[in-house]
């Protein structure tokens, strides 16, 4: 019996993900070469798809790492000399923190409690801080942090780059590209992908800045996958090394599933299905948001405290074939994570909901 | 019409590939946890089939990485301090020569011409550096550094830590891991699999000294993937970032099959394969072997001088479904290259032998 997954990613398969698979193997795409037209045309197209999908302007390329984690290395290697800032408000912001600390940046931070988000107002932005890091979408903790402040946050601070962690949410959030000058995420959890590729988008400002930092004898942008590698290789279409190919493929065919639903949709699609979610939370005996402000959670990982210990939540939803993620770190057995992407239906969701009624007496 | 590939990789997929990725995705592999007991059951049974296969002790940690190109980073950052040493003899080796310089390292370099090979008597290794770099297969030359030079190398160094890049030619060489400190290779070469994962192999000697240097204030390891995080990880089978997890499952699969062959033959019948090329290219009137001394000879990339331009050689295989790699770089025009993997057959090879032949009239 096939399991319907509600984890906030790995996640439910796409709906046509089968279907491209076959394709992809009916094709002999793990056969061909990374140097051939075939190669370049399907990195075109998959980028293309993307720039329609998420408004991605020419001004930024769209690279291919080996995952979203790599990419906090990448843009913290090619982005910055000296000093980054970071907006902390659950683990993995923290990791993105740790890894410029990791690099021996000198890495700042804003902290808020678990479970709390910002708002554009409250932001203080070091001096010389050269790039500021916000997370959308805290898989950890279900934070948000709306689109309009993280625009806000650049306008006001237009000499620093500003990178946007969306990997649990894109394509969601309507980011602006006019601003926002590097964003990442990872196939497994909107896309509804296997897990195995991360997508880099960069502007040319982030180009430059990695070219300068390259000329500096006591500085490194890092060997593997660096900015201006990617972006001489992106120009052609190519990377620099031999890249998941397949899965370059089974994101352009998704994202052009996804364009054909039209990108608008998509979003009232997972608005709809989150008010659902949400009513049920703030309404049920057995559940609580577990994000104290509205505004502040996120639409596509919905996270829930539970009256009863969340392993037998998780256990009762199960029999009904049905997955759903406990909650992070120590927040394992008091919450639960219920993923809210574009490969589960609206049905699914009321089913998940009949199930976790059940729980209420 | 399925189409045979002969290239080096991205290669012919092994035969099982299907059924097994089949497999995959019924056990709905891409949507599971990689904190699940059935990530870990996955990541331990691959390491061990690895284990069988390769003859790879417990001393030795088996790490999955987003390429093999990132594992010459990994392993420069993690096992150097100030000096490596590189045997280079091809376009490989070469990048990872220049990884380390790119990251700020003093990069020793013994070169050869394009097509020649190292015996251990010729090597001259400097006195500081830390580790050495020789590259087991040259995937753009089709030259091979024989096993026991290899070992001898470590033996007469045994201070210092070696690195040996196995990308091309991994599970062939017989490497003695009671000498070897680490190894690294990709899946989309003689394992027969899409790109998209790479496989590091290190041993406690080495991260004893990521260790090390992790604590100099003015080093640093880099961030994502460092031998420390990846061997906390690897001691409960998982690893720091959401992997490849379906890549990891195939890999098992095909190890395991290979195991079923056993290693000893699978070695005999890529000989056998070999020789059979090895003897066409000595005798025929169309091509010659690129690489003048039979000792250095790649057993799993053939590369061959051709008569007449290799773009027409390859355009005449092609008609029989088969697609034979282009030289490398300069040698675009001037030499083809074939890939002697698992996945292609004695028959196959037999198939292909017959159509050169076709060319040299």
């Amino acid at each position: 019996m096939k399991q319907v997954y509600f984890t906030a990613g790995p996640a439910e398969m796409y709906p046509t993900f089968e279907q491209h698979l076959r394709s992809a193997v009916e094709q002999q795409l793990g056969s061909i070469s990374h140097r051939s037209q075939k190669f370049r045309s399907i990195y075109q197209f998959t980028a293309e798809q993307l720039r329609t999908l998420m408004n991605i302007p020419e001004t930024h390329g769209i690279f291919f790492t080996g995952s979203a984690s790599e990419v906090w290395e990448r843009v913290v290697q090619n982005c910055v000399e000296h000093e980054s800032f970071h907006l902390v408000n659950g683990s993995f912001s923290k990791k993105f923190y740790e890894y410029s600390a990791s690099l021996r940046k000198y890495a700042h931070k804003q902290e808020k409690p678990f479970g709390e988000g910002f708002d554009y107002a409250e932001v203080e932005v070091p001096e010389y801080a050269e790039l500021i890091c916000v997370t959308h979408n805290e898989t950890s903790s279900g934070v948000q942090m709306r689109e309009p402040d993280i625009h806000k946050l650049k306008r006001s601070n237009l000499k620093k780059l500003i990178a946007v962690d969306m990997v649990s949410s894109a394509p969601y959030p309507e980011l602006d590209f006019g601003v926002v000058d590097t964003a990442f995420f990872s196939v497994q959890k909107a896309f509804g992908l296997p897990a195995g590729l991360g997508v880099w988008i960069a502007n040319e400002k982030c180009l430059a800045k990695a070219e300068r930092l390259q000329k500096y004898e006591d500085a490194t942008i890092g060997a593997h996958n660096s900015l201006p590698m990617l972006w001489k290789n992106f120009k052609n279409y190519e990377t620099p090394a031999t890249p998941n190919v397949i899965s370059i493929f089974l994101l352009g065919k998704v994202a052009e599933d996804m364009n054909k639903i039209g990108a608008d949709t998509v979003r009232k699609q997972t608005e709809e299905k989150y008010k659902l979610l949400n009513k049920y939370l703030e309404t049920s005996r057995a559940f609580s948001p577990a994000v104290a402000e509205e505004r502040h959670r996120s639409r596509t990982v919905v996270v829930a405290n539970t009256r009863i210990p969340s392993p037998e939540v998780i256990a009762q939803v199960k029999v009904a074939n049905m997955i759903v993620g406990s909650g992070y770190g120590p927040f394992k057995d008091s919450q639960i994570r219920i993923a809210n992407f574009p490969a589960v239906s609206l049905e699914q969701v009321e089913a998940l909901i009949g199930e976790l009624k059940k729980l209420e007496n």
